[in-house]
């Protein structure tokens, strides 16, 4: 589905703003997104392959010290985007919430039934990542 | 080019490690990347079109608030990436800086000289930013 950008609120910069139903539609469909926190006066970025369960997003870590970061950062944010060079045009979804890693085994299992397969050495992910979202929020644009 | 990953040094994680050269080739011939930063307990990703100028991000933005809490904020991340879902394998360059809004006439100029066209409502675009790097990093992931 695509929306005729003049049936669209627009923002400020004359993007147009996309509601929640297509933010969680775009969510679903894309593979890769990327995590962003703020650790020891840095901003870190890591890309991630996760699924959606829910409205919640579900990836694979190592464990180690920039995910405990991640969970001891007040606010992660989650952004995905995809974009058409030869057209100009692009859109983007970005939460912003709470990461949490998963410990229970029953949640475990249950996320391993998602159809998540990490990529590169499985075995270094073995932490399971969820990423609660408190807001949600997208934007297109196109040419004019 | 292409590198095999056992030729390459491996982090913690099993991702091969980029070397610096390469991650400006990366960083050269992709139009969109994320700006990340934090403003009032948030964090803000932004996707930009770009180009490098040199080792330094150059992109057109709104001039708005959240440009104002980028230039604000003691330090900004950038990061690019590329993938391929059904081969399992995707690579990302992240630099770590400082943004800079570029007010110089001669300045501005120069840099609309260089071979970036705004997506969207260029009006609505009148700031060059520039980021300047204090560090680049970048890894590939594939399948084992």
């Amino acid at each position: 589905m695509t929306y005729e950008l003049d049936e669209q609120p627009l923002d400020h910069a004359g993007m147009a703003i996309l509601d929640y139903d297509e933010c969680l539609r775009l969510l679903a469909v894309t593979p890769v997104g990327r995590v962003a926190f703020a650790a020891e006066g840095e901003i870190v970025i890591l890309p991630v392959n996760y699924v959606l369960d829910g409205t919640t997003v579900v990836f694979r870590s190592d464990g180690g010290a920039k995910l405990t970061a991640a969970q001891e950062a007040k606010t992660v944010a989650f952004e995905v985007d995809g974009w058409d060079q030869a057209l100009g045009e692009g859109w983007s979804v970005i939460i912003n919430g709470r990461a949490e890693t998963v410990y229970g085994d029953a949640d475990i299992e249950r996320l391993a039934g998602l159809a998540l397969q990490p990529w590169g050495d499985a075995t270094a992910r073995r932490s399971w990542v969820m990423i609660h979202p408190d807001s949600v929020s997208g934007r297109r644009v196109a040419p004019r």
